[in-house]
């Protein structure tokens, strides 16, 4: 299911994505948005009918509308419509590109907690020299406690094994030395309770190795996260910028962004409710959106949210 | 007044870098280390001898000791030495590339913070595609309070304006949204403290936004001014050793590499104290250090020490 009104190039590049997306694989896909402006856009498509459908939400929230208030009045907005859909199991997830905040709040409110979990939390691949490391929170809960930062390796760690395909992944707590003695007080007593977890715990990791791929799971507050992650974007578009100036061969410049297109990654799932929400980036073209809407796919075949509750019962 | 003993290419970089410093300049220059070592670094060079004197100091703190611990017991190090000469007005600023913990530790107890100032904080000059911003707190103070970072915000637009030559600097705060009532407890208080300050205040900056500097103080915890600071250092090695691997002309590579280079930049600052502390890179080489050297001389000369208290007195 995916909200067809949310993001910068809505409706016509999400609808465009969801087309691909069902013509490249056999997800049934369901657009929630205005019946009018989706139907007009799939009317520029050949597709199977049987396997597209609309559902009608005639309002939408806004990124720069207070989230909380907004879903509170806009009860047939995309985002509030489609989660209640998923709640009541139309679908198996539910991709958006519009209000994080919106969406964050409406989910946790909506779909609710898998048992165990105190706090959901905004994942993302963020890209290294060798491939994707996992960082949690990316943008879920600024003031953490140290338990959340437990749950988040955990639940880190069950999605690079299953959707990923790494073994025993290594987790590693963002820190400002390498040392358990350093850091914050958040982040000394979750060292305390990672080393102690049964998780592949590598340590302390400084920021200036992230780029190396020094971790398959990094953890850290949403603040934190929200830094690393914008700053990748704004620092690699930077480079760029200054390299467009040089003389450097257009194929360089091509094989550089496609090391940090967001494109390429699908969304941002939001880990620990009882069914998938992800957030796809607000500036999704179609093919970020087909490839968040492929993701799902496997997320609900390896059964990601079971996982996720059985990886948290030999601890309770 | 030098470290020579600190950094990972101690006592032959930083002695280079000295003489180099002393024959650019007529800045006067003590060496802070063990007298044999340094002054058979020294015998390479011809200088003028009236000019670099040496200050013997028999032990040496390294950086996997514990900072206040080592300070206690190596009462004879070069970083205790040097910090008891500064504090004797033996020299106008103490330079050294060692234990940033140590360091900072021995400085706050020794040297004493300005008047009004509750926490002295590391301050760093952050390469962007226009010049540099100046990052702080890069690196004391990991569990901020908003006054303090209130002072940072003072006591950064005081160094920006004297040294760097910018007129009413705009001064922003670190934050996961632009808009007031975004961000964690910290920074909504800051926010507040910030607003009704009397600083050119432009309000929260993204992450994204810095490389492309957006402002020219900015404003954060120690915890995240660390992040922001190691983690531009591990993503532009990243993207030059991508770089390397491409069909980019050796010219590209270099002004890449100039735009990210710590050497150009000299030491970071430690703000806040009574006397002038410069934190010089570990991996610092002769040129680095004679940058630093070339640093402490404008803030001297500008009295950034007093002009810092004075901007702390119509508030109180």
């Amino acid at each position: 299911m995916i909200d067809a009104m949310g993001g910068d190039h809505s409706p016509a590049e999400i609808v465009k994505g969801a087309v691909q997306a069902a013509q490249n694989s056999d997800i049934n896909i369901i657009l929630v948005g205005r019946e009018d402006a989706v139907s007009g856009e799939l009317a520029n498509y050949s597709y199977d009918t049987e396997r597209i459908e609309i559902l009608n939400a005639s309002q939408v929230i806004t990124p720069d509308e207070a989230p909380v208030a907004a879903l509170r009045q806009k009860k047939d907005s995309s985002i509030a419509v489609g989660l209640a859909a998923l709640k009541e199991g139309r679908a198996g997830a539910f991709v958006s590109a519009g209000s994080t905040g919106a969406l964050l709040a409406g989910a946790t409110l909506t779909i609710g907690r898998i048992t165990g979990i105190s706090r959901p939390a905004l994942a993302t691949l963020l890209p290294n020299d060798k491939g994707f490391s996992f960082l949690l929170d990316a943008g879920a809960n600024v003031d953490a406690k140290p338990q959340y930062l437990l749950q988040f390796a955990q639940m880190g760690s069950v999605y690079m094994e299953n959707i990923m395909g790494i073994a025993n992944p290594r987790v590693a707590l963002v820190n400002i030395g390498t040392e358990k003695e350093k850091g914050n007080a958040l982040t000394k007593e979750a060292y305390e309770l990672l080393e102690t977890s049964n998780l592949n715990f590598i340590g302390n990791i400084e920021a200036r190795d992230i780029p190396f791929g020094a971790a398959d799971v990094i953890i850290c507050d949403a603040f934190v996260g929200n830094i690393i992650l914008k700053y990748t974007e704004g620092f690699a578009e930077m480079i760029f910028g200054m390299l467009m100036k040089e003389d450097v061969p257009k194929s360089t410049l091509y094989n550089l962004k496609k090391g940090f297109d967001y494109t390429e990654v699908g969304g941002a799932p939001f880990l620990g409710l009882n069914a998938l929400v992800v957030k796809a980036h607000g500036a999704s073209n179609a093919k970020a959106i087909a490839a968040a809407i492929a993701q799902c796919a496997a997320f609900i075949e390896k059964d990601i949210v079971e996982k996720i509750a059985a990886s948290l019962r030999p601890s309770q």
